[in-house]
């Protein structure tokens, strides 16, 4: 059984996940701060594009002192399980998903992966093995689901979330929508790639619930079956 | 006195006002629809930049009967005063804005415009020269102003709205949310344009309304002074 996906992203009023720089922005404060790593701290597992571990370096630990207890009085690891979609196997050794924290690592590379890379990796963190030239989503979510992981988040960036969606594989979408404009024609949004054309290919939602937190809103939407 | 600057957009839950090949999607749905006519009927003008122009064609009439008649009891023209900033005269002669509905027009233009075109726009609008190489929006507001015009709505493009963004210029955001994702890194957003890098350069946005409407949501922003 596969896990169910849920993307989680903060954007600017314009929809900007971060600078063109891909510099990471506080967009959202503590009270969203909060309910991610609620989110994540509920989730068996997290996501990542190795976009974002290179451009952000994020560790993607639970922060919050009191829910990695919970997870453990519930018998689960402190963390959740950490996933890297890495084509190439471009994880630098040294990144914070591999040297932060307890817990299993998972990288998904491609047949295109550079061997000795992926024996590099191999010493920090479970590989699998899924697709030709790009990292096929649905084997990955396969493969995820036989470890026994029910609930997958996916934290970005836009490139990772646009294949999820695209491959119909992304079930619920949170965007916190901060109180700011970051502006840039080639600054990353939820959804990029090549994007789609035929307006029959849009992926369509059902806004499930709209709440405002600290100084914007966060938005949950259900991705429909089609 | 400057017109008060009103953007409003219509984006999907990814950000993007179209397709990347600039083709115009429903992303709304009929109360939104009329929600964009009534604020249209209730501005003296309403502006797109030229990139606007030429993908869509749009007529930036005021489309509802009873909408119009109201703006004529109180003395109005039918429609507010259209204008499109097009730095280099390209508004081709039959352009809908220029030839659907009564009332005035007004292109403005930079200084690099072809004087031919400038001159043969003449016919049908009224032409400001405002800018050296790109037209200078604060001058433009200063002249719309001189013209009696007290609240300018702008449409879009994303590369004239973060030029009203980033001038300072602009006094009101409506970015309503529709439940589709559009996708794509060259399709375009609320605000294109170079964006900015340095967080002090970021336009801080203040919150002010949050209306589900349709099968979205609308957010209604008031830019903060710096």
């Amino acid at each position: 059984m596969r896990p169910r996906v849920i993307v989680n992203v903060a954007m600017s009023a314009d929809g900007k996940l971060s600078t063109r720089e891909r510099r990471q922005v506080k967009i959202s404060g503590n009270e969203d701060f909060a309910r991610v790593d609620r989110l994540k701290a509920g989730c068996d597992a997290v996501a990542v594009g190795i976009g974002t571990v290179l451009a952000d370096d994020p560790s993607l630990t639970v922060k919050s002192p009191d829910l990695r207890a919970e997870r453990q009085r519930e018998g689960r690891p402190e963390h959740p399980v950490r996933v890297v979609i890495d084509g190439r196997a471009r994880t630098p050794p040294d990144a914070s998903i591999l040297v932060k924290g307890d817990g299993l690592r998972v990288i998904a590379v491609s047949e295109r992966a550079d061997p000795a890379k992926v024996e590099a990796l191999r010493a920090k963190a479970a590989v699998i093995t899924a697709g030709k030239d790009e990292v096929d989503l649905s084997r990955v979510l396969d493969e995820l689901g036989q470890m026994g992981i029910r609930s997958l988040m996916v934290e970005g960036g836009g490139t990772l979330i646009a294949g999820f969606i695209r491959a119909g594989l992304a079930d619920e979408i949170y965007t916190y929508i901060g109180s700011i404009v970051i502006g840039g024609k080639d600054a990353p949004t939820l959804a990029d790639g090549g994007g789609w054309i035929r307006e029959s290919d849009f992926a369509r939602l059902v806004l499930a619930d709209v709440t405002r937190i600290d100084d914007g809103v966060l938005l949950h939407w259900m991705v429909k079956r089609t």
